[in-house]
């Protein structure tokens, strides 16, 4: 299939444009049976929304969901669940100086030399706008793996550009706008992006995941391993630039003595796979972690060129997230969720009956 | 489809066990008209073959391919080529004490965990002996890509566990057994290496590679970027950790004027972004850097646990090798040659005559 | 991927049920720059709407189409293209007495053993009704396919239930509501659906398909061969019962020396392979004929059960095409479109350049 | 992914030609514990091979099958299974005269125009020769689906040429070299054989199939129903020109009451539908009938042309089937197989644990 559907056996098919009438998508292979409405699916959206706080962009998008199939007296029917958003604050003017220039370290370049012609409007297909459907579509994956496996996927920052985020507590993570699992660090936080925000520039950021319980098993080496299909998807969300799972780059000094997670009757004692081996995972926690980019939507001048080849420079005036990370945690779950939700259904349409049944192990992550 | 074929376009259909009478792949979708004989395949198995020096692994193995298929009079045909290497030197009875216990940091736990039965000889369908098949049906890739885009894939070991090694000319990754790109390191890589292999232990590395050149406009966002297809290749290699694409996790502490690499009428001045914008090549090089964990099969005692639960000491006495890494820089080009090929050809389905007419853009890489 | 998606790389994803909100579909995969409005899609929904005749259901549906995403200033951006039709004329309420019970012959009875629910209303996702989205998607497929390669697909009845309709000429085709290339019959085929219509009963019909002119080069064999491909299609198409290709089952009692076309230098003498061999196009025109059952949903009683097994007795009293072939002329040349535009891209993914450069070769078809 | 790889879940990648060293194909999503050794497959392979009556192709094949992986101990392991024939009989010399010419009605002329280039070795990747990899990868898929779900795929030939063969019996069909359900035609049809043998043309024929038990609720609408990939599968064999699914082509001249089978609490009444409604199985015997063209390879002179467009007489004088149709039972069944055998996977995926607890429902088909 073409790269706008994501996953095997629960697809999810994406479109839309930051400035075109609406964004949407259709997920195709979610089980019957399933309650579902809107209010399942708005929850998640809202925590992805624009506009919530001073240091994100200032696009005000009510990001309201609708359903308009698969869905029959408040349950999936095991047809596809189309979704749709439409776009409201569309100020597709704000754009119009960009109509014939490139912004450096952004996708309009790109976008330009594969397809031959430019959608200025506030990056078009490229915009972080469509993580919106993402995030919509793995509510529902969320929801059947919380059921069924009472499976729970959780992300925080890390990281803010220079400033280490140490984790303190799950209960912090909602209680600021960064997603940080620390209430002491906040300030710092506030006071570093007010002044990047004010210098007209960006920064980048570190987002951590945990999913917990994750039964063994998922996972369908030697290509599709489950590791491999989110770094797939890790990768594939917007300014991404990397990928760790478990003790990731950490791993390159570490000696086999040290990496190697020993197994007890307990469980294991440690944590360095990441909950994945050979591709598989052996119900450990899964972690992951990402790094974003910094926006490359800033105010300082750059230099740049034309469609013609002719050097210009570029300020971008529009409303951009200063940081995307700080919104890409409910993203990155999102993603993750969409993964694992792939490979629940993949791995028991293989391996039904068989393995041995034993519980998930439980986790220290993070 | 299953799990055991790569690509879309260019498919890459593994099969084989590390024990088993034979390994081998199937090539679907390779253009007709390419001259490919054994001898196009040969040396990219030798690059990566065991036993070549006294820090890999001593299994003996010639890895001998042989084209069963999709080659006529010496051109491809278009149909399948099927590729077939023997096991000759499978030892399984090193591996009988290994029947019921399970190895730290080894697949073997997660395949029982997942198909219910195990495999015990050298790992099976989990080892590192079946990226010879990547390898193999990479040349072909490979072929291709320089015959018709004048591209060259390299890669060099940039670290080996505590050891960095920094680049100083491709003429000297040929001339050791490590892929260093460094003549005056190698001793101390020596050095090294002996002690680990004395101590019983194994420890990890970290992989570089470069494309070049690379046209613009070859991923399919928004899922199936080039990136996040990258991302997907180089996690699903064993014991690949971590992914990089450009700046990878230096991007988190960049700030927004100095990630977004500036365009000039001669070209990029800085390449943070990897070559990839928005999931397309942007015509730069193509840079990403892996960390391997240490090899999980080592001689040191470790704690597990047998198929009962019942606990136990582990110790691993195959012919393993004590840094995966070592012998991994032929498997990571192999396995982003495959990734481009699927992508020249994805895009050229789509976009055959689109998009401005312009040459890929010289690079300073690495 | 799962059942909803249509295509390898023009990829059409269907969503909707009869009595919901809406229908509509995702169209992924096209080519870029293609110049596209609602203009060039409406006309084809407007050949397949319902309630244009007395002889098709009188459920009354504007189907208009909006596009709502993939399209820049009038013309294709290679991203996915949104095709959303409301739907409007839906009485529930007709089928409130079917809640319990299974139409025979309908699909009813096959979605709920598959999916464990009821969603009477009109059939849900089973309802010809779906045939809209495929009708608007494959118009995209169809202006392109025309624009490349001239290529146009035609189809017509060629028998109704007893009555064979001799092919007179295509200009007849538009002028009557059965697609009937023959004037002549028109008046006998209006009496015999009148008193069908009153008689509460239904019939089939086969529909006949030309594409001309193919390119020769098109089909993937040994298994995505085009012929195969259009019979997966075909029998998609709600109600077919039967595909053939050129000669079709007439060939069980041919010869050899009657049955293969023989070639000259002007091109070949006959088609009876249909314009496919060994599942690939020989640049003859594509000839296919598709077998339709009669409607299920009719006013004469029948012997059914219900959900609780319980025997009883069926009349369905809601608006329904008395012959459902009527209406089926426009859906197989989309679905014929669809298959011939997803091969035009394969076939160009791996064989550009490649093949001798000679012209389709003009057929005498029908 | 490319065209020669069958099945979403279940996935049959095939490879080889006719006249080169092997033929073969890879199983890949097998599920694991399943007994399996050479001698679960060889029978079915001895079925389909060449040169066991006067009536079909002299060509000696042995056709002995080597499971190189994928089975461990007696068992499938979940991984891939490679399967690979040897050819052995491979006359290449036969073939010299047809180098430059094209037999009219015969792949060679198709695959030339889609892939540049000749491999007149036999018919190289379009000969029929290929069917023994379908095969011998069905005989898996029939082990399976016989041990979960007592599932038995039998066919017959119907028709050869013009004399129509009535259903007798089950028990006839194994012991005459037609398939044919019935001992007392037998000598008639090889008369009929004789006579067209020494004629020097070929005919074609009629195959029937059943298969039963099939569990309600297998196939995937609203594309990948089941009767849809039923019809890929079989247009997909080699000289299919018809398929037809229940009723079939009858269904045309059907009224609504005669069709549609009704249901009582001890089953349908008929099955005008062939077992499948609205894409899925509905618990009935599924039934398929296929037309069969005659060989395109016969001795009695046709006009073509060659390579260079140059008219010119061809007569093929190689070992060929004078009627294609009679060894194609075994491999339409393993088509058949096959596409349920990915279908129950795919079911069961999404399926697991709705829809009513229903047995299947005892068929009178044929």
């Amino acid at each position: 299939m073409s790269g706008n559907t994501l996953g095997r056996l629960f697809c999810v098919t994406s479109f839309g444009e930051s400035h075109g009438p609406a964004i949407g998508g259709v997920v195709d292979g979610c089980p019957p049976g399933l309650e579902l409405s809107e209010a399942d699916i708005q929850p998640a959206l809202d925590r992805r929304r624009p506009g919530t706080s001073r240091h994100v962009t200032q696009r005000q998008e009510p990001d309201q969901v609708r359903i308009l199939s698969g869905v029959f007296e408040g349950r999936t029917t095991g047809t596809p669940i189309a979704l749709l958003i439409d776009n409201q604050d569309a100020r597709s003017k704000d754009y119009a100086n960009l109509l014939d220039t490139f912004r450096p370290g952004h996708a309009d370049y790109a976008y330009w030399r594969k397809y031959g012609a430019r959608d200025p409007r506030g990056g078009g297909r490229s915009s972080a706008r469509l993580t919106a459907v993402t995030v919509a579509a793995a509510a529902i994956a969320c929801k059947w793996l919380a059921e069924h496996h009472q499976l729970r996927i959780r992300g925080w920052m890390a990281q803010l550009g220079p400033i280490e985020i140490p984790f303190e507590g799950w209960e912090h993570v909602a209680t600021n706008p960064f997603f940080a699992p620390n209430a002491t660090i906040v300030p710092r936080l506030e006071q570093y992006m007010d002044e990047l925000r004010r210098s007209g520039d960006s920064v980048g950021a570190r987002i951590n995941l945990v999913a917990e319980p994750v039964p063994a098993g998922w996972g369908e080496p030697v290509f599709d391993r489950l590791d491999a299909d989110i770094a797939h998807a890790m990768m594939g969300i917007n300014a991404v630039k990397g990928v760790e799972i478990g003790a990731g780059f950490g791993s390159i000094t570490q000696l086999g003595s040290q990496h190697g997670d020993e197994l007890t009757p307990d469980g294991f004692l440690s944590n360095h796979a990441g909950g994945v081996l050979g591709g598989i995972s052996t119900g450990q926690p899964v972690t992951v972690s990402l790094a974003l980019k910094p926006t490359s939507s800033i105010r300082l001048p750059r230099r740049s060129i034309d469609r013609t080849g002719t050097p210009t420079v570029v300020r971008t005036e529009g409303r951009h997230d200063p940081c995307v990370g700080i919104r890409a945690t409910p993203i990155a779950e999102a993603m993750l969720a969409l993964v694992l939700m792939d490979h629940a259904l993949r791995h028991r349409a293989q391996n039904t009956g068989v393995g041995p049944a034993l519980p998930p192990i439980p986790g220290t992550a993070p």
